[in-house]
């Protein structure tokens, strides 16, 4: 048995070195995406349920999941974001999709890390409308939370330290690796239609991947939207410069990320432009100075949409029931 | 090692003999959930992701699962529900699992069966407040959607027929079987609290069960609201009567289903009531002019608990991503 199976072995080998072994591109500005982290898996699960509970907003009915929809691509395609009583959003909803690997979290960068961004959308009068004390209340009036927080963190009591920890645990697995250009750069040199790595070399040759870089092709740096023309919007965000008080920094965003870009439409900070095609006509030409050519517009889209990775499959948490004890949502009241 | 088996299989029939045999009871007004019926698995798949689309809605916010969330019971848990716009709904949103059970959709019964109630929704200018003729152009726009529509269909055009039938899918394999009381039905002495048996006994013996019978504990008729005492509301639901016309029918409702009552809160076709506790205590005033003791209520609570069955394991689908054809949605627009 032991033979046979190293004769298998033999013959396997030979077969890989006579179909010609992967060899990684090397060299490369963009890195694959990392598979995600063990963690711990009761965090994990405790942090789904979470991210997918309704009851930490205001009126039961916005989940983290509302606006980073996990079945279309980690956000909510619109140009901007429902909030409690369906108030518009001021800025469009980033993808939660890789989020762990920017440096920073919102397009302002106000949040060092995700344990600081999701505590803002629940307390956010514009979005889940609700407070932390009452998050911290109504978790702590359903037994089955307060067993799986004692579980996790070894403590009775709930705190907003650990909701926040919990829902971070569960995004750091929201991660989209083996993306057909992932597989390009891992050594597949099938993964790539000619077009889509005509569309990389552009990407590099003409400037794009200066600041979208790095395994998210962005979340490295903020930079100003509108670098060569501006760029003509109603929306009245001003970036980075409502963080640093910069003038300086007026119109400068987090570089979005790349990753998944097929899914997150509509595009921009405003999420103005519905389709990859206006998008790369746009970027050229404001931030490059550059008017690509049908074709190449056409290949720089074809690499884009070779950055769509395998999507995180997820199992709907069932949640916890509330007790009798639990305070109900008010969607209707003041 | 046929010989082995057999020996296997006479131990375990010996060891199950001596342990005492499953004996099922007979003759019980409530029958188990049945398992659901393999069905076509592409057709469910497809009905899966046309349940979770946010795009059958207006404002691309709205989906099938906002109302009806598999992760709580396959309801909102909100007295009555929130449609476009943030408008109020009229009434509170029925589980739909085990609706499949149900004679009729609808509180009202104003829909025969779920293909007929699917179409509701998405239409309803206070819920999603889409046209079926948008719904249909939307799908026809995606290219992966169409190509599932002919898998599944044999048709490249997409109907309203289709997208209903594939809905109602989905929603026929959302059953929940395996709840403790339908174990201890099927002969597992053990399956049941004796203060929940005790409930069960009482939900028999005082009349609970005269409408809330069958696999569904409810859904087979229209009772009033209030048979010995009239029932208090501000909700201006009229029930039956506004699909007959007949005014011995106003305030007759669909008797909803009692299977996972606990995850289903709050209660009532109003949604007025927060607590079993109530909703019991209100239950036997108001229809069978009983007041049952706190002992008695708490056994019926026991006994209504034990119908949490085994919830729909749902992979979150993945939405196949609009294309640059697709009309967006307009969440603030007119």
């Amino acid at each position: 048995m032991t033979i046979r199976f190293n004769v298998r072995a033999l013959v396997l080998a030979l077969t890989l070195g006579c179909a010609g072994a992967l060899h990684a591109q090397t060299n490369e500005p963009v890195s694959p995406i990392p598979y995600p982290a063990a963690g711990d898996p009761a965090k994990i699960e405790l942090g789904k349920k979470l991210f997918f509970d309704p009851r930490l907003s205001k009126s039961g009915f916005i989940s983290c999941n509302s606006c980073h929809n996990l079945s279309t691509g980690g956000s909510d395609n619109l140009a901007t974001s429902i909030g409690d009583k369906w108030q518009q959003g001021p800025i469009n909803s980033p993808t939660v999709l890789n989020s762990s690997l920017n440096m920073a979290q919102f397009w302002d960068g106000r949040a060092g890390d995700l344990r600081e961004q999701a505590g803002g959308p629940i307390a956010n009068p514009m979005e889940m409308a609700f407070t932390h004390e009452l998050a911290i209340a109504l978790l702590a009036s359903i037994p089955d939370y307060v067993d799986e927080f004692k579980q996790v963190y070894g403590t009775p009591e709930i705190t907003i330290g650990e909701v926040t920890d919990a829902i971070a645990a569960f995004e750091e697995v929201l991660v989209t690796p083996d993306a057909p250009f992932d597989l390009w750069l891992k050594g597949d040199q099938t993964a790539l239609s000619d077009q889509a790595l005509a569309g990389y070399q552009l990407f590099k040759t003409s400037g794009c991947v200066a600041c979208h870089n790095g395994p998210n092709l962005g979340g490295r740096s903020f930079q100003k939207m509108g670098l060569i023309e501006p760029y003509q919007t109603d929306n009245p965000a001003q970036g980075r410069s409502a963080v640093t008080g910069q003038d300086a920094d007026r119109f400068s965003f987090k570089v979005p990320t790349l990753r998944n870009v097929e899914l997150t439409y509509p595009y921009f900070h405003d999420g103005a432009v519905n389709t990859l095609t206006e998008a790369v006509d746009i970027m050229g030409r404001l931030q490059l100075g550059r008017h690509y050519s049908a074709e190449e517009n056409a290949q720089i889209v074809a690499f884009l949409k070779s950055l769509t990775g395998k999507q995180p499959e997820i199992v709907l948490p069932i949640l916890p029931p509330s007790s009798d004890e639990t305070p109900r949502p008010t969607p209707f009241g003041p």
